[in-house]
């Protein structure tokens, strides 16, 4: 098989019975809307308000063009014309002519051009405006009848802007007159571990004669398996086997991430290799398994169910999930490669976290995200395109479901990470409106059980038992999120967010100079997201009022955001520890969220666009180590006079056990370090975190804003932890 | 085709390679433990403590036998043996050579047998012991691992007694040489009622050419729909069509049950009819649509989902489900028939009731029960054989309930009453452990998906929002079912309960004579129910701690019988009315349960076996008329001195606007009629209840020991109530 790269240009028109009246140079993998403003030499889209330039792209037809320049093949072989994806509907046509229609950018096109193409002829790609089931200013419920990601349509860290072009790799390849189409490899666990089942299905263009090889590689290099099947007249082939003694794969924390290669070759009859196809490969076993106590509840008639599980068990491991919610890294899902993906993956590692939550309002990642999560043991949540809507039960809809999520499944199931698949963000909440009995899941249930049976499968989020939000370091109604989440029991959290400003120098890279202080409701403070961005909160995502409240009105940028940082960090620190400290009836902590499309002036993400981490990534990490002294206190601001109490814990995700020792608890006020207490603890079983008592220290009158709490653990310094309260002097 | 009757005999054996010694005459269909039981001239089963002679039946192997004789057959016909259903797993043999294996008697058996037999040959179903996947102390757990019915291994209203035998149909049948195998027929409902969309496949034993007929007639007889599609050489053939304004079938006490014929035929190259199907169909849209205030609910951070729906929607019109939980009428499958379910069915009509929920621990019912509730406007709620088990996740066990629950699918998908899909009882519960993890609930999800999209599907009952039990007047915590009930918020009570004993006179039907009173807790009165029958409560179902509490110690048979009926009655009257004031917020009042399979000498049911109402019976069929001047009591005991309180209401089911009137409420007290309150009420929308004014009386002192309170509706008799309350003088 060769391949050849194709050169291609791109114009829009609004009448794709009308030539474009410009064409200019395409970047594919890519986005027409940055093409067209590259070749017009427009500012950043991503600076100030310049992203509202580009409205009227989603209303036009962008169309692609190449000319063939046809590579020489000899007899028994074939040019394909293949695209991995085009964003969203769109028609290929040769000479004018259509080829083949599609809608879905997930679902990759081959289209063989032996006999239709000559050298110097036209192939297009026509891509149709954006998807829109209804009134425009519906924002996000015009995505309810497509499988387009909804994020785009706007969001309140998303500006609408609605990708259109070819997304993935486009090139020319030759294959074999016979080949193969497609391998599907499925799998399961024996319940000892001691054995894996393989069963190997190979789809061929055609039947043939000759023979299937395969052979599976570990990462040492050394042959596992290998198999060779004569073939008479099939075109689908099915092989199984099993294998000894496997080496498993790990997430993060649990063990290795141990990965096999499966090479596959059809041989003709004279035996020479004419079609090969290569996957990477590893091998786990994965289960929702109920969380403890669950069975106790409900106890009293009338009865309904108990809570659904919630604890991942991996390869007979349970563990506690931490991690956050992934957002696409890119407005333009063109531009993302491997080179987006790995700092923020390394980021996400470097946090102690096992989990990403792939959220259904963004674009399904591309395989290099799969691969790196494989690598660094990071499970994936992965949910299907639909957020936040009432999906309609149309059969034009289901079909398109049915298409892109069967293809999302055959290219991630491989993956040893993607550990979760789930219907979507909030379908069974009143921002939705459906249910169990809606169509659009009873399908994708059906496509993950008949393709990937082995992997659980939610039909959305949150279900009974899970908790979503709050958002906000300090709700509406005036509790903190130390109070709230201490008041909270919940099998997992899968969305809890704390929003906090970006750092003073990262804004002024996008906020005009004019603009960055006092912030004012509108420009470009708003359209970051900084002000009005969640309808259920003015004040989102700065939230002023909040940090005026406890630290007084900031005189300058710098003392916004340093007193925006703290509330974030602190919140953060205290929802991770405290969902940490009520397991094992919890069982996931999942900030939302992780990273961001573009650069927010304020946000709950952990990380700037594109990777640059805010204060409070700092401090998850330290939440989520493995084992740390943690503090359990009831808020966050507090008065001189009254008796400051925290809770002393051992939090330990550790799977191994840990001998005794002594925690000392001091308060630093502002110069004096003042002892308050210190707790001998018992040596500590695998996993099981441990309760020590109360520090209380009455709080004297001191001059700063702020003091902290500092736990120091004897000989283990990687255990110790700080955090900072808000102090307030009596007026 | 025509088809001829087989004799049977049956014999059993421990060895299945060992010849019975004796063969008697086999009833078919039927069960073997009967025909065993018959021919030894024992007493009948359901009487005093004889099914106990039963017990070790379920461990051998029954051996059916027919001597073939043979039919005259023509060229290009074709011989077949054909079974409907054989309980439970099986071998077919020809003189003694294995043709056929099977587990599962929900799955058909057809052989073609042109080839295979002469005149004389012996033909022989063996029939496996009773499926068991572990340890026999177990009880119903031994059907964890197969798609057996779990009740027969033991219930609280079930003896041990394992069905087996061939429970459905045989005979030889002449086909064609080319026949129809298979017509499936598919339909949805447009949006506004005015058509029917027709999808019709058609699969033939081969491939054949000629042409494929069908007609449709509705039930005046005339044609609304007639086609001819030529065929050459397909084996499956898919044809569709529309027809506009439908007669729908309704639901009892909404509209007309119309019904539609379809005949079907293959027709030979010459045009000749060589094989027909004929089917019954009624069309209607049925959905499961949210109850109204749903999605307010949860308000507050960290969010859950919200419950899921559970009101029916048929044809645009939501309605409050009124019925009860069927079990099954017989312990043995195969002596249930149409004289079974008519009379059964006749009472659910007679009681206003619009839906059977056919409970998971029990048989799927036989095509004439469909057939008369599709008559009778009754719908059902069906699952699929699992209760109260952790069925396992076995590629074996998957397999059998793949090809059993497609044929139950199949089999009752043409009935339009058959409303709601569900994958079994209590799943999701503690007994279970089971969740929408397992795969078992994923496959009847996909199944019923693939196979029967338009009708709604739930895992398991109770889901998220849905109450299963209380099942006794007052509970073991001596809270009383009145206010159980009263202070419950639920979607569905689906499963409630007021155990009552049998009458008198039936009694004496089953329970020896010199057992009868006083009660003992042991013998007959144990056999059958009356004591320690539900782990929960050692005095269900009689509970005559309660009936001595409430009336004093019984004196006589018939004054326990009396005493524990008031409870049964007032009881259930209690719960089903104000299931019907929680509407809309609730939306079924479903009871546990309508019948039984033998004779109780106390149970919940309101039928006693096979069609005996109990005084319960009355009462409910009161309770569930259309309209009714209702009344809300906290409470049934009450003393002199006490003010009595009723709040008046009118609950209102009728599809039609009612003009207003005046309710009186009285209380009969000894043998004084006293005047509590005239209420006059508004006018009445359609399907919307009433709240009334409270009457309160200060109770005097009387004599009796029971009081009633009598609503009397001006003008309109039929809406009268009648509610008896138990009096206790201070001591």
């Amino acid at each position: 098989m060769r391949r050849y790269a194709l050169k291609w240009e791109v114009g829009h028109t609004n009448d794709p019975g009308v030539d474009p009246e410009v064409m200019v140079h395409a970047s594919v993998p890519g986005a027409a809307q940055l093409d067209w403003a590259n070749a017009e030499g427009w500012p950043e889209y991503w600076k100030a308000e310049n992203c509202e330039q580009f409205g009227w792209m989603e209303s036009v037809y962008w169309i692609y063009r190449t000319i063939i320049q046809k590579p020489g093949i000899v007899a028994k072989e074939r040019l394909f014309f293949r695209c991995e994806g085009v964003d969203y509907q769109f028609l290929v046509k040769i000479n004018g002519v259509v080829e083949h229609g599609q809608e879905g950018m997930f679902t990759p096109v081959a289209i063989d051009l032996t006999d239709k193409v000559a050298e110097g002829d036209q192939l297009e790609v026509v891509i149709f405006p954006a998807p829109d089931s209804g009134d425009y200013s519906q924002g996000r419920s015009e995505a309810n009848a497509s499988v387009k990601p909804a994020v785009g349509y706007g969001w309140d860290f998303h500006p609408r802007l609605v990708s259109s072009g070819i997304w993935k790799d486009t090139y020319l390849e030759i294959r074999n007159e016979e080949h193969i189409v497609d391998a599907e490899l499925n799998y399961w666990v024996e319940e000892d571990l001691s054995r894996v089942h393989l069963d190997l299905t190979v789809e061929l263009n055609r039947p043939s004669a000759g023979s299937i090889q395969w052979v599976l590689t570990n990462s040492k290099g050394e042959v596992e398996e290998a198999q060779s099947v004569a073939i008479e007249g099939q075109r689908v082939i099915a092989m199984n086997t099993e294998l000894f003694d496997p080496y498993l794969w790990w997430p993060n924390g649990l063990g290795k991430q141990n990965m096999y290669r499966l090479t596959l070759s059809l041989h003709d009859e004279a035996g020479e290799s004419v079609s090969r196809v290569k996957r990477r490969i590893g091998f786990r076993r994965v289960r929702l398994v109920h969380n403890p106590q669950v069975w106790d509840e409900p106890s009293a008639h009338p009865k309904g169910r108990s809570v659904p599980p919630m604890t991942l068990e991996v390869n007979g491991a349970t563990l506690f999930c931490k991690g956050a919610n992934w957002t696409p890294p890119e407005i333009f899902p063109g531009i993302i490669g491997e080179d987006t993906y790995r700092p923020l993956l390394e980021k996400a590692k470097g946090a102690h976290f096992n989990m990403l939550r792939c959220w259904g309002g963004g674009v399904v990642n591309k395989d290099s995200f799969f691969d790196l999560c494989d690598e660094m043991g990071i499970m994936i949540w992965q949910e299907f395109p639909l957020a936040c809507n009432r999906y309609v039960d149309s059969p034009e809809y289901l079909n398109t479901l049915d298409q892109e999520s069967r293809s999302i499944i055959g290219q991630l199931k491989v993956h040893p990470s993607v550990a979760l698949w789930c219907g979507g963000n909030e379908l069974f909440n009143a921002s939705s409106k459906m249910s169990d009995q809606h169509k659009a899941l009873r399908l994708l249930n059906r496509n993950c059980y008949d393709l990937d049976p082995e992997t659980p499968f939610l039909p959305t989020s949150p279900i009974m038992g899970v908790g979503h939000g709050g958002y906000l370091f300090r709700d509406m109604d005036g509790v903190e999120c130390l109070e709230r989440i201490q008041n909270s029991r919940f099998t997992a959290y899968v969305e809890f967010g704390c929003s906090g400003v970006s750092p003073a120098n990262y804004l002024k890279t996008f906020i005009p100079e004019e603009e960055l202080f006092p912030v004012r409701p509108e420009g470009s403070w708003k359209r970051h997201h900084g002000l009005e961005a969640w309808d259920q909160e003015p004040g989102s995502w700065l939230c002023l009022d909040t940090i005026v409240d406890y630290f007084g009105r900031p005189e300058s940028l710098e003392e916004l955001t340093q007193y925006g940082q703290i509330l974030q960090s602190e919140g953060y620190k205290a929802i991770y520890e405290e969902a940490r400290r009520q397991k094992p009836y919890c069982s996931m902590a999942l900030c939302w969220c992780f990273n961001e499309p573009w650069p927010t002036a304020a946000n709950n993400s952990l990380i700037n666009w594109p990777c640059e981490p805010k204060p409070a990534y700092e401090s998850v990490k330290q939440s989520c180590r493995p084992i740390l002294a943690s503090a359990r206190v009831s808020k966050f601001s507090w008065k001189g006079g009254e008796a400051f109490e925290a809770e002393l814990w051992i939090l330990n995700d550790s799977g191994e056990a840990q001998r005794g020792g002594t925690v000392e608890a001091y308060l630093q006020l502002d110069d004096e370090e003042r002892f308050a207490l210190a707790w001998d603890f018992e040596s500590l079983d695998p996993n099981e975190n441990l309760m020590g008592p109360t520090a209380r220290v009455v709080l004297p009158r001191i001059e700063g804003q702020t003091f902290q709490l500092i736990l120091r653990v004897e000989s283990r310094r990687e255990w110790n932890s700080r955090y900072t309260f808000c102090f307030k002097n009596e007026d």
